[in-house]
């Protein structure tokens, strides 16, 4: 049930919904590579096709010719739990009272197991093993006549992290959890609207970025254009600050900051902490590249392009076996060995998660006759998991829960490790920090999970089962 | 909606109940080749798979040493209605107040849009396009605490055809509907029961067939073993004929008839209705084949196979252009020109649905050489629609719609033309003839439809859609 | 090197040379399952197309529509032997000085190795593992400077089984040799040429069958028609029995005999050759059908369907374990319980070649309540191998090498087994019995073989290798 | 016959050469992506497998796990001629009176036609379209009885460029054309030697670089281990700067340079040239990065990473219409709109081909608001055919043959244009600038190719043809 990397993106009111979502999924990407769906209306009837791979895999051929239409709702999706079955992909779709609902959603509900309760015993029957599918059972079973007041019902009932794109024949709704734990953006291109979980695909596709949804904003769009509303209070503000060190893209704007000038500043804050002797700044492609240029730009240290990445590395790799892990980290990743041969680098890094990985490269450049290896990183040590949607290993696997500082450098095989701190982010953004949520480094949750958390038992089962 | 042709194999308390359950649906493949999935239950969890395409292509590889457990459903599917989309791959299963229940269905129900109506008021949330799945709705829907009392009164609320498989975790559970309009069979293997829809799947697999399933009866099999119970009085049987004529494999046994027995009795009785002047009897592969035999040892008219039928045609068969449909004939069916040759045959089939295969064969033994070709058929002439699951064209494309008997003889090319009548059906079988339908050839339907069947609207949405 | 059994199609001067050789070599197909590939030219280039498969799926798509030209040349191949690759799918192409070349060849050489030494002194470079290539390496060493002088040249050096299709950018060739082994047909299409291993081919695409190339003869065809010549002098006629008795299609006529009569005649050959106590005679699908109606026909004994063919069982048939071979025959044919109770039956077979499979029908024929279960085989026991391209295992793997009749009986589990032999097949043709070869039966080999054959030795390579 | 891009790796006496081949070959994936194939010795026999696609797709499952011996040869193609068939992959391979004989070739012959002729006349048979298919003939048709001395005389009979892998059951021959025009290794693992197009595939697996093979060098490696001989002087180097330039990996060392210095060094040179008046030095992923870095070091204007790569651009990208190229462009390549706007920039490449690609990314800056942007390319305007293994467009296609420079700059909508000189790149390099050819960028071809070329021939077609 947990670990939902997700991405969304609706239009409506355009010439040909499906190119626009194609292209606007296509952007998004790297919010999700395990499958992709789509669901297209031409106002009269619902056309949907989904399928496992990326954007680019799903929608071979002549798919999008065939859907035709002016609204649509896309979603691509990465989930690390065994449920990555066909009937879990998204956009969820179902018949019910209020006729053709398609739900697509980034985040994670926080109290499922309450939910399942309450539907259950009213008599649903759920077929995925998505919390997003309980989204709609609380539409189709909410007290109220019209549509848009039983999303309203239901959107009460809910807690955790959503942003939501959900679809009718004939409207397109975006709505932010109170919270804002995950991004949602208005675009506008053509005089009709779209959504996108980044703002990345307005500009790749040429649209207006016009504004975030504001948590707990519940924004309507049909035929008299957008409306919008708020169904809850936003208390307190938790915006995930992973989005921004390692998840989102860097030419994206979410939560009000560009992601490239936090990246490039976090680095400056590393930088500006320390007096420094080395040769040369390198970053590990792709991910520390931003704060490798920061860090360099500020300490005045060259940057080098001290590992080179084999661009026809793909999923189709063959992975050499555990023996010879040194060999898959080079096949990826070859260390110039003429450029850093005795020679003092910092490398910086987003996060270190297991460290594995980490201390295979750091082996590599050793090897490659490298003096000094400095490693910098621009997140704080993590070892709380996250329940709104960022899929991280378990606590046993989480090195920073199994080691202390000093254990992880010897681990890591480094000369020096320094983690940026709560403060340097909060340093490294515009907007205030308390604004974002730090909990998987500091355990500090705005929202309690239910206990049960992701399996969905109803314990007063008939007796004759 | 309409348009289901499907088989049903379930088992219980047996080894490997997908390795069962795959050769079972292997051996009904005839009954629907559009998709297969599979169910099984280690009575702990559940696990599936399913797929479009053959049994053997949807269970490749590896899959089936996943399913590991004693319990399981199967069911294979054909539709040629625009749902033959992934999610209406059966059986259907769904998460409910019963915990995990699947559902694998033959035949279609008369009353889906009376159903409707009721569970979109209660908040259902229909996922297909299946008639099956608001079976299961009914029974998550129910006043009934108990599980086999929600089926129960699930079962007093649908009406039309149905034989059912159920399936929780712990058990199976058998049903067939008041009319038995289609079969289901009761077999055993080493202390083991199994549910098919033909008794031929336990020849080959090696079972003892036991007894069918009666019309109005719901057998429970749990880990005491089978129990049956009557939840409704069978005051009319309707069992299908088309089964015995066309649908059913020749070495089952359904509605207590030998299927190969009464096919041949059809040739007979069509033999027995006339004197004849001709060469040669000649089957139309394979499906007159056994009529053939019947009437070549009646009439005592050689029995020659006088097309030759090329094995490697198959689904990948590449259609030679409109223009040139002899040419796409004689590739799959190419007549013995040396053995044809200035002779009168007499040839045998099924049924003429279109008349257009039965055109172009004909044309391609007159061109052959052959003098004279007599035609004899074991079905009645058909322009009534099945409510009941048989998938035949519209009235528009029913060839005996659109012309006389005297007008089909002419288009086809046929040098006579004769139908058996239902009263020849009646003789051909050991039963009393009353306990068949035969709906699809004299209009006299057993259970009247809804109107608008086939379409799910609520009328009454909610005004702000 | 061996087992190469294939067939050829050629077309000159007509309209869509591509579309005719696809239908040619689907008609064909039985003649090789493995590849296929097809060369075209339209006097100014070729293009070709070849891979592993069945025709249809070798030419899926559009590929014929890139090969237009009205002179074409394809195949349909088979092999056993390691050498599947796709380097050895023919027509095998090369670029000599006489042009571009293309070869299909039916049969096996006979003299492979001494072709080789000879070749490889004058600095031959073989790229395929076949017989086949050599014909153009003699072709292009030839000292003549005419290509048909070449061709004939090429000839005279080679001994064995070969029906070939030559092509170049302009002109078709089509030899036999002098024995005769293998078919081979001249037809005619809208004043176009065809060339087909078997004149079935040429009913199915509507072509008219002129007439069978001769032993010993080359057909030239190019703008001036059809020009014939004998390169040989057929001293000795060896048609292949095996062709009438199995291979080739009962709808074609080859070496001047109808198969189908053929086939009939062999099964009245049996049937007259002994008083008879049984209650049916049923044909093995599909193999001995011919020959079970035709003992039925003689001995009065009535044809009954007794094993039912499940269509379903294609090339991604999983095959149950070697535990279960029962399953595994009855998933593919089902004995008619019913029907066969009690019963005295006569099984028709085409040939006893490793028993194996003929065992497990036997037992399952029996486990279904047969009382007796008699066998009759159209072809005599055979244990010589065939080195003029027919594929028989080796003789450690045919039963008739190990046992005697009796102890085959006993091993099959028959109550009583008999033969077809030499002088019987002799008296199931229309044509001099001598003109046929029967050497896989009888030893009598009508070309002896190169010791050697089949691997390409240079022995004296040069001392620095 | 043009434009072959290619990559070697060979290994002798080694543990398993098939995965050492595998590993190298997936390192020098950039030097052909179309196709790729290896053949393996285990000193008694060989087994090959090639296919189309990428190293990691043609080597996919347990193929290597097959390809067992300690002997082997691997090669990488690209050819964007119409003859990327399957027959056309590399290594080619053989069997002549030297036994097996397998050979991959990087580069392109000069003389093919004059060679056609002779071979030809000599009976030979091609089945490629390859120029390397010509070198095995011609060894086959030596006058030495002895191998080696009839490579040797082969390769006195062929000009042009070529750096070979040569195999036979039990030795491997590396050998470089007297130019040197393409690259070629020699590396050292665990007592087994190995030859590389480039050094970086050593590093990567592990192994020792221990020198290039020199031009006019022949070494052969068998079980008295390397021995070296000169089968021609080489009396004029001519190593391909654009190898240096674009080709080879920036981790490799060839012609005696670090790749990854060069190209910094032809960034410093063009900003020594000039005075600088721009906020940021841009690189375009991948190609002009590392001239980028030199350029911002030497002139102090600020790296920055302006384009946004998609990492998910893949070969499945299915392509906008041509109406909207700049979607297309955004879609890769995302200008960073933030960072950009109302910038002077500078932007690096290594070379304009057609300028077409140029053109949509400028126009795409600016359109994200960039004020001026200024181009640098790190190769001179070319304007000449290569001969020798590098395939560029033809002439009408390469803007610098149809545009001045000032038309150039206005055609990309450029503020100002400078290429680097031919004397720049002498300078990027620390060898003599005499040892490069430049013939792309200044027609001075050191060796001229037969006329004819890329057609093979034989005008004296006999009579009868």
């Amino acid at each position: 049930m947990t670990g939902e990397k997700c991405g969304i993106f609706a239009a409506y009111g355009v010439k040909n919904a499906a190119e626009l979502i194609f292209h606007g999924l296509y952007s998004l990407q790297h919010r999700g590579q395990e499958s992709a769906g789509m669901v297209i209306s031409d106002q009269h009837g619902v056309r949907e096709h989904k399928g496992m791979g990326l954007v680019s895999e799903v929608f071979q051929g002549d798919i999008l010719k065939k859907l035709t239409g002016s609204i649509g709702l896309g979603h691509v999706r990465y989930s690390t739990t065994g449920s990555s079955s066909l009937r879990n992909i998204q956009p969820f779709i179902g018949d019910c009272r209020f006729g053709n609902v398609s739900i697509a959603h980034n985040g994670n509900l926080a109290n499922t197991n309450t939910l399942w309760k309450k539907l259950g015993y009213q008599g649903a029957v759920l077929q995925s093993t998505m919390d997003t599918e309980m989204i709609l059972h609380l539409i189709a079973q909410s007290s109220f006549d019209g549509f848009e007041d039983a999303v309203k019902e239901a959107l009460w009932e809910i807690r955790g992290a959503f942003s939501l794109g959900i679809m009718t024949e004939k409207k397109i709704i975006a709505v932010r959890d109170p919270w804002g734990f995950r991004p949602l953006a208005l675009g506008k291109i053509d005089g009709g609207y779209l959504i996108s979980s980044e703002s990345c695909a307005f500009d790749i596709i040429g649209a207006q970025f016009i504004r975030e949804i504001e948590p707990g904003e519940m924004l309507i769009i049909d035929e008299n254009g957008p409306r919008s509303l708020f169904y809850a209070h936003s208390h307190r503000k938790a915006f995930c600050i992973f989005e921004l060190i390692y998840f989102a893209r860097p030419d994206s704007i979410i939560f009000g900051e560009s992601v490239y000038s936090a990246r490039k500043k976090m680095g400056c804050v590393l930088a500006e902490r320390e007096e420094h002797d080395a040769d040369m700044v390198i970053p590990v492609p792709d991910s520390g590249i931003y704060a490798a240029l920061g860090f360099s730009e500020r300490s005045k240290i060259p940057f080098e392009l001290g590992m080179i990445r084999n661009p026809y590395v793909g999923r189709t790799f063959i992975r050499p076996g555990r023996e010879n892990r040194n060999l898959a980290v080079k096949l990826k990743l070859n260390p110039m060995k003429s450029l850093l041969k005795g020679k003092k680098i910092i490398i910086l890094e987003d996060s270190i998660v297991r460290g594995n990985t980490s201390r295979e490269r750091i082996k590599t450049l050793k090897n490659a006759g490298v003096k000094e290896v400095h490693m910098r990183v621009t997140s704080p040590p993590h070892c709380h998991p996250c329940y709104y949607g960022i899929d991280f290993p378990t606590r046993e696997e989480l090195i920073a829960c199994r080691m202390n500082q000093e254990e992880i450098r010897q681990f890591l095989g480094l000369d020096s490790l320094r983690y940026i701190d709560i403060d340097g982010l909060k340093k490294s953004v515009s907007k205030p920090g308390e604004n974002f949520c730090f909990a998987c480094f500091n355990g500090d949750y705005p929202v309690i999970p239910d206990k049960g958390l992701g399996k969905f038992i109803l314990e007063e089962n008939s007796s004759d089962q």
